[in-house]
């Protein structure tokens, strides 16, 4: 499955770690906050677990399941970083 | 079309305005630097537009069609800050 995973994080180790896992599950970073990468659903339940106990109650977290076709629609304005993977409207 | 803007925007003011913008675009805030709406294609193209002036070159800003039964799929961590906007898995 294809899943975008944004967040909003306030302790900085906190949001270290969980950037540290996200790229452990072989995401992608496209922001700051925010990961995209293709993630099996059995993975998808261990990943939420995981989330679980790093982040705190008043911490949000999003785990969107993404279309790749509309993926490729998405629109990027600015800088992805490098991290531009594949088809894209950049603005 | 259901839309997820998501952004890294450094200078304050411009990330101020960028979240005004969104909100009169019909949007709403689901975290910090993210927004989800229904923007019909006309005023995408005019959003875009706005968006690239009022972002620096060093900012980035996702525009993200999205599948609405995918976002009711989507897995929220913590709070959504009341502005839950509708089926998903809370845990």
């Amino acid at each position: 499955m294809m899943l975008l995973v944004i967040y909003d994080v306030s302790d900085n180790g906190k949001r270290t770690r969980l950037a540290n896992s996200l790229k452990r599950y072989g995401m992608s970073r496209i922001q700051r906050s925010a990961f995209k990468g293709e993630v099996d659903s059995q993975r998808v339940k261990d990943l939420i677990r995981l989330i679980r106990r790093e982040v705190d109650q008043t911490d949000v977290v999003h785990l969107v399941p993404l279309d790749p076709r509309n993926w490729e629609m998405r629109v990027v304005i600015g800088d992805e970083g490098g991290r531009n993977d594949g088809p894209a409207t950049v603005v």
